[in-house]
């Protein structure tokens, strides 16, 4: 049977030029993927995307096998490598809950020779990885900031946090360094916690603390919903938008919609995910130097190119 | 005949599962590639790499073609850009000769709706690349620097240094900083333009001022040859090792084979051209996020891991 497979395949090859070059190179790598589990929108999409990521390498390269595995918690994610690595795993691409829980589980599946690839949030000791992809997340303040800048021009604005971390800093400074030199002023600032509640009830504070308010940085989608819905109770005219970030499908679907509240947004795409599982199977498929550091862009999402970064399927 | 080849692949995927996916999303993609020519070492080994990856990106995604076009100047690569645009390419992966000669050229080519990615020398505006693959200089030097201090500890080292450009710099800056609380002490270094003529000259002035010298830090694997070449003729017997840089085959074979005057190189791999092409290919067929930065980490090669450098059938 199986002989008969190769005969058909290799004489298909033959017409067609598809076939030939992947039986010849046939090479059984298996890649471990382990993620948060969907707790909040981010999350989700990383799962959605990781998903599909894995049913379509395993398409491109015969050979490949790609597992996936969800974790609810840091502690939870510890274990799951376990179970990845009694599975014989070639790489592991990690999105991991945290530096302080993963790092040293990472180190042991590191310690068996296996190719590690790290997402998003760094481990405490970056000698560990051999690739790592990450958002841009200078970047992503400084997109934002210029926005206001060419934009909003001058007024007021008051600013959302996310969790105290590195990321977080790196975004607000630099949103406060892009906005020098323009009339753009920073009222206010609060930490919310990525969270949409949490953003709800800051913003509620806000609204009862300042009369006038020309724009929100919101600096996350899923933040930006519960700010929404704080101005809609508060019933306030004076705010003519807020911008979010990270590319949530429903604001995506506002930009390219023509909302004026949600004008334009940040991408911070949970498809990084798919991104580093795509450069983790090119050191086994490509023959080509793969460890580095991939740093994807923070793009602002307009009107124009908001298709670009629209994935319906996707929960967020 | 054609009804027939799809028939007999259809066929052949329902066995062996490898052509019914890339049957249903084949998409028709032109990818151009302009590099120089192989004027020397470094640029043979990524006209090689080039040519290799072309033919394995288009086995692996049917529907992708890869036009591969080497120039040896700057002005011919300008030239060169305009054939590959009038063959509609969806893509241009670039390794611009200069940044002076080849930014408007490239440019002219992006505003064509052309994705453009740029390989190791920067563009002077890089607002123009949409993706950017890169050695990593400062590591390079930081760790050729650790090199000396973990294995030479102590003693007298001569420098060379190769085209006054930010690379240079940034290499021997971090060289420098990397050598520092060591008792190795640099006590001469000079430009030698990556050139084994000019580092062939530059040595035997060294050997003239110098009665003691411990180790050469070459920076360059051409730079290598032509140092070896000078304290061979001048029968200098107090030069312990010579660290050059690239990962050229040859240089590779010497670490691999226990040579004690080349016992380490460090990475810097013409085949960084081949990630380019892959993630640039990504781009059309990976579904994720491929625009941004991707630096290609500078390794040290020793005995151990020498076998994983070592590309035999290139050039370089």
């Amino acid at each position: 049977m199986r002989g008969t497979a190769l005969k058909l395949a290799a004489a298909a090859g033959l017409f067609a030029g598809l076939t030939t070059g992947a039986l010849a190179q046939q090479k059984n790598v298996t890649i471990g993927v382990s993620i948060p589990a969907a707790t909040h929108g981010w999350t989700g999409g990383v799962v959605y995307h990781a998903q599909e990521t894995a049913k379509q390498l395993e398409k491109t390269y015969p050979g490949l096998k790609v597992v996936v595995k969800t974790s609810p918690d840091g502690a939870s994610q510890a274990n799951a490598l376990d179970d990845l690595t009694a599975q014989k795993i070639d790489a592991l691409v990690v999105l991991p809950f945290n530096s302080d829980e993963l790092t040293n589980p990472v180190n042991e599946v590191k310690k068996r020779g296996t190719f590690i690839t790290v997402v998003d949030r760094g481990l405490k000791d970056p000698s560990i990885q051999d690739i790592y992809v990450a958002g841009n997340n200078p970047e992503f303040g400084r997109v934002a900031g210029k926005y206001f800048k060419d934009n909003l021009k001058q007024g007021n604005v008051v600013v959302f946090r996310g969790i105290p971390t590195v990321i977080d800093e790196e975004r607000v400074t630099n949103f406060e360094k892009a906005l020098e030199g323009s009339g753009v002023k920073v009222i206010d600032k609060q930490y919310a916690n990525w969270n949409r509640d949490d953003a709800f009830r800051v913003m509620q504070d806000f609204l009862a603390k300042h009369p006038k308010i020309d724009a929100v940085w919101a600096s996350d989608d899923d933040m930006a919903l519960g700010i929404m819905e704080a101005i809609r109770q508060g019933k306030r005219e004076d705010i003519k938008f807020v911008l979010g970030g990270a590319g949530m499908k429903d604001m995506v679907k506002r930009v390219m919609d023509g909302d004026k509240m949600i004008p334009a947004d940040v991408s911070y795409p949970p498809a990084m995910i798919s991104t580093a599982m795509f450069v983790t199977a090119g050191q086994f498929f490509a023959n080509a130097p793969m460890r580095g550091t991939y740093v994807i862009n923070a793009e602002l999402i307009t009107k124009d190119n908001a298709k670009n970064f629209y994935y319906p399927d996707s929960p967020f």
